[in-house]
């Protein structure tokens, strides 16, 4: 069976690499939008449906992220609509990220996987924090690998997923080397040995993927099988980027900083070799009725409509898809 | 104004430094109570409860910790319960400690400060992850700081909560030298320059400190104040809990570990030196009805009731009380 890194490849290369940040914090309705719905979590509800109806229409991207931390300052409501958002995204027929970077000791990280694969938070893929060390990793590569989806060995409510017909087992992206100015303060430390303390993060992902292959892909496969543990490769430096995905040739990354944090396409497209890729794009698509030539008259008026942003995010990535492919 | 870690630091002194962690796992409530309650949400909020009125009677414990990924867990109710559980503890006059070990970039910090310091999900102290680099910390330091809650700088959901008639702003723990075996992978890893990838997060808290200290305290102070960031510091390793408490002396600590982890007694008192901490107990207090010698006859005939197990916690909490206190 499949996993979704791998499902999620193959969007990637059937859609493009383009994935789709629903990081819909109030402050990005406009204001007199946001009265006429009178509930702020209506018109973020809508708006987020509306959304991914619209990229699912114009085929620019191949999946969506959901950052949790906007619909946790929501409060319960912004939970509801957290699990509204991710219901949405899979109905749809998009793999879904849940953008959670959680990370704890093995007991606790075994309820955050519960939490994540299952029940009403289910999402295809995670993101994880491995600071704590990699034993924080292992609760969640059950729930990734086919033989722990054997009766009895993951709680009742695990599920397979299907999309287009295929049914996989869950995924995880784990940071090794993020998009914002602090990475230089950990991440790239230097080691005593010559390495960056990411390295550490990065070798484990090696030893994971070997693990993998070893247990999940026999001698004769034409190779196009892909390791369910990715990688956060962030595009804001093109230096550290291309170091990355040299270094971790098959690995897939989830790669953020594109767009509204700074990175370069040219740096997001470097890192889409190897095993490939799908760049993240949150405000500057969600947001991108704010800056949309065609809207200069209904921003001026404030007469903007759910349909007039979601026309301007359709057209933000369209454009981010033809200019993640070179065009 | 004092801050959250300055209010908990208080109540340590005069309760001990005993912390009960709320880690309740549906797994923890004996089978046929929770069969008779029906409801596993209202079994585990009963047991919250009578557990937090058990410990604020018997004078054990000076704060609870509720860890996030046990709630989670359980879905949208599951978060529900979070939310009644935070509210009792601390309208039991007690400092709430939310571990929710959130860590991202700063856009994303900002959103999950005001989740956790605000609204629903209010607590005083939160955990944080410093893996993504120091400017990931930056959002939650201005709960932290009076200046901060001057009118206008905070969203209109920020609090003064008061507890014993004093008002305090909020706090934060940040991971330094956690409890798991895996610590060792990326925590205790050697730089270049001779320090452990540990010291540059023990650095930048004193860095913390020294601003805090220059912007808050007069020169002519009894020198009574502590930071409002403090360190998560492991107990179960000795010598690197002893190396921690040494180098950051004017740092309050969070130290997991004792008792179900294997931490003793005699190293959390060790980190006890200095600016002081508390000290968590999970397991060994809401599991203590599991091994409770009372409780023999109960638990072979499966009939535990509630007080029973609150009672068998309250026993725990008072011999760890003890044994903290060296007695």
């Amino acid at each position: 069976m499949k996993n979704a890194i791998e499902v999620l490849q193959k969007a990637a290369m059937e859609k493009g690499p383009l994935c789709v940040g629903l990081d819909t914090d109030p402050s990005y309705i406009p204001e007199k939008l946001m009265k006429a719905f009178g509930d702020p979590y209506e018109a973020i509800l809508t708006y987020n449906h509306e959304l991914i109806k619209r990229i699912a229409a114009d085929g620019s991207a191949c999946c969506f992220k959901v950052q949790i931390a906007y619909y946790e300052a929501m409060g319960l409501k912004g939970m509801e609509l957290y699990v509204q958002t991710l219901r949405a995204v899979h109905e749809a027929g998009f793999v879904v990220i849940a953008d959670v970077k959680r990370g704890d000791i093995a007991a606790t990280a075994e309820a955050y996987a519960r939490a994540h694969y299952a029940g009403d938070f289910e999402a295809d893929i995670i993101t994880l924090n491995p600071y704590m060390g990699f034993d924080t990793l292992k609760p969640y590569l059950k729930w990734c690998n086919e033989a722990s989806f054997a009766p009895g060995s993951l709680p009742s409510s695990a599920s397979y997923r299907v999309i287009g017909g295929e049914r996989y087992t869950k995924g995880a992206f784990v940071l090794l080397c993020t998009s914002n100015p602090g990475m230089r303060n950990v991440e790239a430390a230097k080691l005593a040995d010559g390495r960056c303390v990411r390295d550490l993060v990065g070798d484990e992902l090696e030893r994971l993927a070997d693990d993998w292959y070893a247990s999940n892909v026999d001698d004769d496969t034409t190779g196009d099988r892909c390791p369910p543990i990715g990688a956060v490769i962030g595009c804001t430096n093109a230096d550290d980027a291309r170091a990355m995905r040299e270094a971790h040739k098959r690995i897939f990354a989830l790669i953020p900083g594109y767009g509204a944090q700074g990175g370069g396409a040219d740096t997001a497209r470097a890192l889409l070799a190897g095993a490939g890729g799908v760049v993240n794009s949150s405000r500057g698509i969600i947001c991108a009725w704010q800056k949309d030539p065609l809207l200069e008259a209904q921003r001026e008026s404030g007469a903007l409509s759910i349909s007039d942003m979601t026309a301007a995010a359709s057209r933000a990535a369209l454009k981010a898809k033809a200019e993640l492919a070179g065009e």
